[in-house]
């Protein structure tokens, strides 16, 4: 059937056939977990102890136990769901949003995101993609028939965007730009000034933009975290997408949503039931209350930072490797290329330090030779100490036998 | 930005500029409700009334409890989960199909539909649907780029598939069928003759088959229920999509399933995460205890078979219209062709029953003189019977003003 598919398609392989294994699919993860292995790979907080506040998990049982939770929702979403979203896009985003019109509640940000690809790209259209960025701006460009257009940003440069970089690579092709902000994996917000110089090239261009703010919470060191739909001009041209799963804990809860402009939206209002049904009820309802009540973040984002300064004040000495504070989130993007090669460097951290954390190429061209760690994991941060300090043991070890000494 | 969208999209409307306000957008239903209103157009078991069995509640409640719910599943779906469907698709449907290598779990059958289109469907292929059959089944082919072929099926023949009417549309551009089984709206069971026929005809013509069984429980009056891909010949060119909204009344929790070879399946783990994400950590928990224990089914499927009967008698001898006993779930298809369009009988009905049944034309060009009653909802079968008998008295006050005569 292989030669039926779609060129995406024939090229893919989801690891039952090849001879690496990969995360996501099959005995891999499983099996390392029997080793003591421990997981710093899923962006996932605090992974695997609990983090549902408790008045969300009050507010989700009550509905499982009247049982209302057994029916769906509208579609395209639970209003007073969209009403609380819409009083937090004015207040943190900047963007009046009417729920009725302008806000679309999806089964997590990451058919989000594809969905908010989905009615543009086609047909050889060129999407600008930063790299690195998300794995899914390049897997759904790839997927909808367009043409990956890659825009690196450097190590050098904080990894900013350089409009010069979009502008060199324009044709009369390019349709889309794709954004994920604050980046993942770098952690990097973009600052005003960068997103002001894309917003005029995308307005100039007539181009589309999908912003990806999973994010979005915590940013740090009061960085201004700038929602570029709220920028003159790009209300209209933006499709911006959002997740309930980073900031807010609620990963395995599902929820994300998409926010456009109502021309933009009614399309997408058309082919909620096709392309990705209604999302669950209970989560819905659980998820008002988080964000009525979202006073439980200011103590997440505290610990969040607290880990961030650990992670680089434990790693920032050792030989070999560049630490940069994170920005954001609770991701560190490290480079490790003078000790090994990406892979290398997380096969060898299994090994030595019990960890698994990501290999960055799946981020990109620019990933080869760093390693994403995510810090969000475990409830306790002396447990992830633990982690962090048998990384830092073994990359230093590493690091030694390389030849690279301590400063 | 209408004019750099996929055909599909720019031809789409969903309703927040159209005068005809669409059921999923807006405040229709809600203002219907107010209004008294009794809601039989979805097609949600018991709705508004809760059908969670008590030991799915409680190992739902459970996992919430202890804050696992809050992470992430791996994307493929919940392996226990896996194991149950495996079980259940050797019992009842004859398919042994490996958990680690044929079962993706998917947000509901909707995203688990348009996924199994999306490898496949693109640049002008023709797609052969059934008409009339799910709406999805035609706005995913218009989406992915796909031409529709729609492949009739009459009353006189009990909406039974023809193998004619598809031989007489392939050309050499055909790549797929695509085939609600059991009917959505008809509620038909394809019977094994009619299939084995359509089998030969896939295999002669090397083309692909998407089987939405969302509907394959309850089937009525020991009608053999068929799932084609246990057909020789068929398990390597097909995609079967199941759902638990249905049969199990989960409809609020979104969990469905696909199952195909895993030469297919290789490639749709590939891209799960990019096109579904994970599905609800909580719902795939619940899901799990619903099919270890799914005793609770009996009891429902006595309740359907008793509406479905309960509603042929009641409007069978209705002047003017013809009624079907219904082959399967919770639905009615009823031809009212003489009384008025599809359209004008809907508006007929909330005025003068106070009841929202289905248009027929979302369904397909044969849907035009058709309504689609969902005769599954609510939790009490006297309430069901008020909401029938009203529809009888409307329905018969119109025949006689067209003078239509009872028999």
């Amino acid at each position: 059937m292989n030669n039926k598919m779609r060129e995406a398609f024939q090229k893919i392989d989801g690891g039952l056939f090849s001879s690496v294994s990969k995360a996501d699919v099959g005995d891999a993860y499983d099996n390392m977990q029997k080793d003591g292995v421990r997981l710093m790979a899923w962006a996932d907080p605090f992974y695997p102890d609990s983090s549902i506040p408790e008045h969300v998990k009050k507010a989700t049982i009550k509905v499982i136990e009247n049982g209302f939770s057994s029916h769906y929702t509208v579609p395209i979403g639970n209003m007073v769901l969209k009403q609380e979203i819409s009083k937090k896009l004015l207040k943190y985003n900047g963007i009046k949003a009417d729920p009725k019109r302008n806000i679309l509640i999806t089964p997590g940000s990451d058919s989000g995101l594809f969905y908010a690809m989905l009615p543009f790209v086609q047909n050889g259209d060129e999407i600008m993609i930063v790299d690195p960025s998300y794995p899914n701006n390049f897997q759904n460009t790839d997927i909808l028939g367009g043409v990956i257009v890659r825009v690196p940003v450097y190590e050098e440069n904080n990894f900013q965007l350089n409009i010069n970089e979009f502008k060199k690579r324009l044709t009369d092709k390019t349709k889309m730009v794709v954004l994920t902000n604050p980046n993942n994996p770098t952690t990097t917000v973009y600052r005003r000034e960068c997103l002001e110089q894309l917003r005029d090239f995308i307005v100039e261009n007539d181009l589309i933009l999908v912003v990806d703010q999973a994010f979005e919470m915590p940013v740090f060191d009061d960085i201004e975290m700038v929602t570029v739909a709220a920028l003159e001009g790009m209300w209209e041209r933006t499709l911006t997408v959002f997740s309930l799963s980073k900031g807010m804990g609620l990963s395995g809860y599902r929820v994300g949503y998409i926010v456009a402009d109502d021309k933009i939206m009614d399309k997408l209002y058309a082919a909620t039931v096709s392309v990705l049904g209604a999302t669950n009820t209970a989560a819905q309802i659980g998820c008002i209350e988080a964000m009525k009540d979202d006073s439980f973040l200011e103590e997440y984002f505290k610990v969040h930072l607290e880990r961030r300064d650990m992670v680089y004040n434990l790693l920032k000495d050792v030989p070999g490797i560049v630490v940069h504070k994170s920005e954001s989130g609770f991701l560190s993007w490290i480079n490790v290329s003078k000790l090994g090669s990406s892979q290398e460097i997380v096969d060898y951290l299994i090994k030595e330090a019990k960890v698994a954390v990501n290999i960055g190429e799946p981020y990109g061209l620019q990933g080869e030779g760093y390693i994403r760690i995510v810090h969000g994991v475990l409830g306790s941060t002396d447990d992830l100490r633990g982690c962090i300090e048998d990384i830092k043991k073994a990359l230093t070890k590493l690091a030694y036998s390389k030849g690279y000494k301590g400063v």
